[in-house]
């Protein structure tokens, strides 16, 4: 049974095609019926791939396997073609799902007469099945001649599982005085896991940029964007983050010793990532409100992003903010629980830009109407003053509501 | 508005009085209007104390308070009395939160003809707010004299807040032949914080124990109690669990080197915290069914606690588990989360007994129907198998349901 589209959803932008990267959805039935549920995208010869993985470590078979191919001599590598599935996570399914993993690949591979590591995989949906890969490869065929350059945005909504809405992105940037493009596409009502709220992320450019620097970038994006972003704290044991880059654009060849003629790009793939993570945070399962949550003053940037999300991630925080209550002794909570040494008669705290707290007590008379009134509104800002250091940290999350029990205690049924 | 007793709830048993420990309720009116909010107890002299506090980095007034009496020379020293108030947790009060305590163990004091520092003193309730001690030290006098051994019932339910019900237990030891008692409360719906669902344990015994023996003791005990259980992960700034021995009773003086003669009194202790432990659980804030986690086969004890945890705090489990979906593939992914070095494949999951996954992956055909008639109960059982080691934890927990966002997200209001 579908929910009913988050009320912080955004309409899906215009995605551009990236040249050397062709793409088509179909219908396998995995689970959904009528709907499409997979995935293929076909690269030229000569794209290569980086790619960034769960922590969790109880990782699905297809996890697994693009790390090992990532891994091969030579590092990031070659890379032809991506299948992907919604509806079954092929996790925690021993041997089967690996071999799972290895004929889908070695299918794909027999179409575009590659060999099979140039094949990469992401499954997402119910863990513990055994992933039916007969129904995949029984229509790469058809869709590998249905793919092209401006498919994304049904293959943004062929990713989907407890989605309520599709999410992408795409920017242009400068390399070299010539344009390049960067479009992207995620799926995720939540950092969460099983049964089906993995987050995937699947991204391509037609720049050319030498491996290194692509695994380089693309990990410092992830930090920035995926990493900055959480929903109930759970990980999934599949999410996946890959970037393709076709070297189709016809821009000055980048060396490494050239690498500031990717100021740029790199500017561009942090907003594509950023506006996804987004995404996937305004779909958060049950999520009403936006939340962002800014950390100064502590002693680091890792100080002030682990505050940020004990405060993100403390379920009592999430739900006074889910009731409209500017509660900001839970925030002082959470800034304690985080384990980092904070000063507590320094801690001041503030919703909606009004300072409740500061120096460790609050402020007798400050105004509540304002708070009142930005608390009810859709998206709703903490700032929190440490006083002790320079780090500053930025973290989004959305509140916890009658929705997510909804969605996570009747998932299955 | 009182929230529905918990269907969890267990009656208060038969709290033994323990002698040289006097206690009195009172009504100071300080939130809660027509009920008592303070408790007062006076030990004799010659009474000794150990505690155990909040790691919140942001800690109330007065657990700064009993810190510093606890660390002054001598180690955990004589101590005259104890004041305790609900309403109000006197956190984020800066210098008037300082002076309020100051002034309650004061006015505690001259009643006594003590020192202030002969003073312990607990308070829960609201963040943020200056505690009106002048409403507690004007009562003060009443309760010294009402104060009596036998008023532990009375005295579990006045330092309730959120709580569905009074929490309590005594147990009988043996040392050197002779009997002794404990006999302890505790308040808490919730390892939560603020507003008011801190977790403050009183305890008493009239043994007479070496100042050493009784901190090491109290704080073992607090480790396989109170810190194998959660609710929703989050830390008050207020918890405080303190350990009266009055030295009344009349058994062989114990020394350091004859600390084996504390075994059976080290057995009670650990009862009686336990007790007061899952009663906390049982009165979780929303709670409906009581989940008991237990891991084996872990590289050690403390990594086996460590993927409990994980899998008692992952609020994807505890939505399943509301739901009453044997969802074993979230208790996955939550092993995978905790961070721990695991072997996926020698992963195994159980729950009522029923082994559904073993070695990492589904056990093909398992009998779903005693699993599904088991997680309809009110006690669910989880249990997971590492095989990585002889590392075993148990922790406790409850589910996650829509009455916690009720409670949690219109508290204030």
């Amino acid at each position: 049974m579908p929910h009913p589209v988050s009320p912080l959803a955004v309409p899906l932008p215009e995605l551009a095609p990236i040249k050397g990267m062709r793409l088509a959805v179909g219908e396998a039935g995995i689970r959904y019926k009528g709907r499409p549920d997979v995935l293929f995208a076909e690269c030229v010869p000569g794209t290569i791939v980086a790619g960034a993985f769960t922590r969790n470590r109880c990782p699905g078979a297809p996890v697994d396997w693009c790390r090992h191919v990532l891994r091969m001599p030579g590092g990031p590598g070659g890379v032809r073609a991506l299948v992907v599935n919604a509806g079954n996570a092929n996790v925690f399914t021993g041997r089967a799902g690996r071999e799972a993993c290895a004929r889908t690949a070695a299918a794909a591979a027999k179409l575009l007469g590659c060999r099979a590591q140039e094949v990469l995989l992401a499954s997402t949906g119910v863990i513990g099945q055994t992933l039916p890969d007969e129904k995949i490869t029984a229509i790469l065929p058809e869709l590998h001649k249905a793919a092209r350059e401006d498919h994304w945005g049904s293959a943004a909504k062929a990713i989907m599982t407890t989605d309520t809405f599709p999410k992408g992105a795409s920017r242009t940037a400068r390399i070299g005085g010539k344009s390049v493009r960067i479009t992207g596409i995620a799926k995720g009502s939540g950092m969460i896991a099983p049964d089906m709220a993995t987050m995937l992320c699947f991204v391509a450019t037609d720049a050319q940029v030498p491996p290194q620097l692509l695994d380089r970038m693309l990990k410092a994006a992830v930090v920035g964007s995926f990493n900055c972003t959480t929903v109930d704290s759970d990980t999934s044991t599949s999410d996946t983050v890959l970037l393709f880059a076709t070297g189709q654009a016809a821009h000055p060849r980048v060396t490494l010793q050239g690498r500031d003629m990717l100021d740029d790009f790199g500017r561009a793939l942090n907003e594509v990532l950023m506006d996804l993570a987004l995404g996937v945070v305004r779909d958060g399962e049950g999520a009403q409100k936006l939340i962002r949550i800014d950390v100064s003053g502590a002693r680091s940037a890792d100080s002030a992003k682990r505050v940020a999300l004990a405060i993100a991630n403390s379920p009592l925080v999430k739900t006074a903010i889910a009731g409209e209550d500017a509660n900001w002794g839970r925030v002082v909570m959470a800034i304690g629980k985080s384990g980092e040494a904070v000063n507590r008669d320094r801690v001041s705290v503030a919703m909606g830009g009004v300072w409740m707290a500061r120096d460790g007590t609050v402020v007798d008379g400050y105004d509540e109407a304002p708070v009142v009134k930005h608390i009810k509104g859709r998206e709703v800002h903490v700032e929190v003053g440490l006083g002790g250091g320079r780090g500053t940290a930025t973290v989004y999350t959305c509140d916890l509501t009658h929705g997510y029990i909804d969605i996570n205690g009747s998932y299955r049924s």
